[in-house]
């Protein structure tokens, strides 16, 4: 039973905004019930029991009297869009992860403002992020790197916000060249700092504001966090330009490395606090952060992956491409008809039963996957 | 038949004047004859052939007229000694390295002025190098690393040099603990740069000036690059606090690398191109330096072999302590009496004979194993 496409928006919409981002325990029902039944489930207060009893208490004040379709035209009428797991600009493969320590679930859905397609913008995108308390010294080099890199074709991510990320994003925008991806720790309506107004209604206008909350919801704490692993999961690397130790922006590159991104460093003055948490990435015990002082060194890091200055800009991504391996071969071992069972698709993938439990969940998310009495089989959207 | 001490000495500062230090074939003629036979070889012709014609041809202007025995005199007159490599002082493990590319034949002797015991300062130190033209900034960090090590007693082995050199070895004098060593590419009795005569004073009277060039030699662009190796085998490792791309001081990080020391670079501002050769460094793609920004972090680094700021002082070296893995194996298997064939050893010390070949002239050049007609065997010195 394939639910309408409306019907799929306003679950998403009510699930955003019942359950905070990264929520491991939704991401999971979500992709054992499919987003209606689970909205459904916590609105109507969980009545055949399908959700955690944690879950349900959690979301129950927010989920009261909440109108998700409301919300979506107000989302329209502001100029801004909804963006699904299955529809075509949704970027798959940067936003398709196992669970694992650190790191927060996928995000459920995006809400974005922009004449920007994200899929394409992300196919070539680096992470410029770092200190708010940023130096003269960090500034420029912020900003000189996004330039230089948005002149080459690579669009630049950041969080919006004072200090670095401004630099990153008004270096980008000064570049006739790739545009500037701002990603909010609240609702896409909402300029904060309220001093970035202008900056981000350029960014709306010319790039892409991007948040997975919506719209009216404010910023806080651990909002900050679980945005930074969105930052660090629509870019093919994370550079801190500035940080002291503690830094948020050194949260960000940590979940770059965790999700298997490029990690980067601008180092400074030893003398100067505002690069010390850039040192210490330096000297990270398992897997050090790379050393980069020019768009040369930062393009040569992320060219590993099939991005080089020299390589001509890509069309959309497709489906399948870029997928982790592992994904890949699951989906891969996935029939179009019938119905196959984990151990069989194990079998026929190579890998471990407990890998294939992994692997599906995310892509019955994606809507690439179902499941049927015969067992999992593709989508239509999976066996484009 | 073992040669008189003195006549070792006259040997040993003839064959430095006559051939640039570090010269393989030298290194090998001595390792084959001992000093005293190769330098009469020299000095008279070479009438039995024993010296290839490169080398003679090369040595015979200078060595014609030389007295050697005058030559020491005036060196102990000057208040200065020299070290050769039976002598307890002479810091054997650091000195002891097989032919690589790349890297220079070790010293064959060394002239000394200062107080300090080489072997004993050696014991535990660090070189601190980088450019003539250092910055402010450059300066102010050399001093203060200098001062915080020296503080720590590990003392600062540099080159006597413009800007960072002599901010190391400022910074180390102004402390109460360890003492400088001033590795000179001319000989211990000339003050070079001129500028630093009052520096280069100081540190004869409270550390050490090292040279393997006798009295009188004026320094050339070879010699700084040859002289680089003895900087950094004098140190467990090398920090380049500032250094601009193909500076001198990146040849002296090469050879620590070479020579299996730890290799560090202070980092800098991107935008300062005194520190592009430190951060070019970060990026070694086979052997990148470590980047180091306080002293805890270089003690970090060559506490890994066996020295950090909690460890008491060690006494003097003794003979066998520190030599590499496999020359000791060799070491081992060298029989006291009688004497042993080069595949014999290679059996008795589980390694292939071609190394044998190689850790065998080191250890003739620096009196621990002598040829007999029975085959290798250990002298008293290699024995105790």
């Amino acid at each position: 039973m394939s639910a309408a496409p409306d019907e799929v928006a306003q679950a998403l919409v009510g699930l955003s905004h019942v359950v905070e981002p990264g929520h491991r325990a939704l991401h999971a029902a979500v992709a054992d019930l499919g987003p209606v039944a689970a909205w459904e489930a916590l609105r109507r207060g969980n009545p055949c029991g399908a959700l955690s009893p944690e879950l349900r208490a959690g979301a129950a004040l927010r989920a009261e009297g909440y109108r998700p379709a409301e919300q979506l035209r107000r989302l329209e009428d502001g100029g801004g869009r909804l963006l699904c797991p299955g529809d075509a600009e949704w970027p798959l493969a940067r936003l398709t992860w196992s669970a694992q320590p650190g790191l927060e679930a996928p995000p459920l859905a995006l809400y974005l403002v922009g004449p920007a397609r994200l899929a394409d913008v992300v196919d070539r995108s680096v992470a410029l992020v770092g200190a708010r308390a940023a130096t003269a010294y960090g500034v420029r080099v912020a900003r000189e790197l996004a330039l230089g890199l948005a002149d080459r074709g690579v669009s630049v991510v950041s969080g919006g916000a004072y200090g670095i990320d401004a630099a990153a994003h008004g270096g980008a925008l000064s570049s006739t060249g790739a545009s500037t991806i701002a990603v909010l720790a609240c609702g896409v309506d909402i300029s904060y700092p309220k001093g970035n107004e202008r900056l981000l209604h350029r960014i709306a206008q010319e790039g892409l504001i991007v948040s997975e909350l919506p719209p009216g919801t404010t910023p806080t704490r651990g909002r900050f966090l679980v945005r930074n692993r969105l930052i660090a999961a629509l870019s093919l690397g994370t550079v801190v330009v500035e940080a002291a130790r503690r830094s948020g922006s050194l949260a960000t590159l940590q979940r770059a490395r965790l999700l298997n991104r490029h990690v980067m460093v601008v180092p400074g003055q030893i003398t100067s606090g505002a690069s010390a948490g850039c040192h210490e990435q330096l000297r990270h015990p398992d897997h050090p952060a790379v050393c980069v002082t020019r768009v040369e060194e930062v393009l040569d890091s992320v060219g590993a992956i099939g991005v080089d200055a020299s390589t001509p800009l890509r069309g959309p991504v497709r489906v399948r491409d870029d997928l982790p391996e592992t994904v890949r071969r699951v989906l891969d071992a996935v029939p179009v008809r019938g119905g196959a069972g984990e151990a069989a698709l194990a079998r026929a993938a190579g890998v471990s039963t407990l890998v294939v439990q992994q692997v599906l969940p995310p892509l019955l998310v994606h809507g690439l996957v179902e499941r049927t009495p015969q067992g999992w089989r593709l989508t239509s959207l999976g066996a484009r």
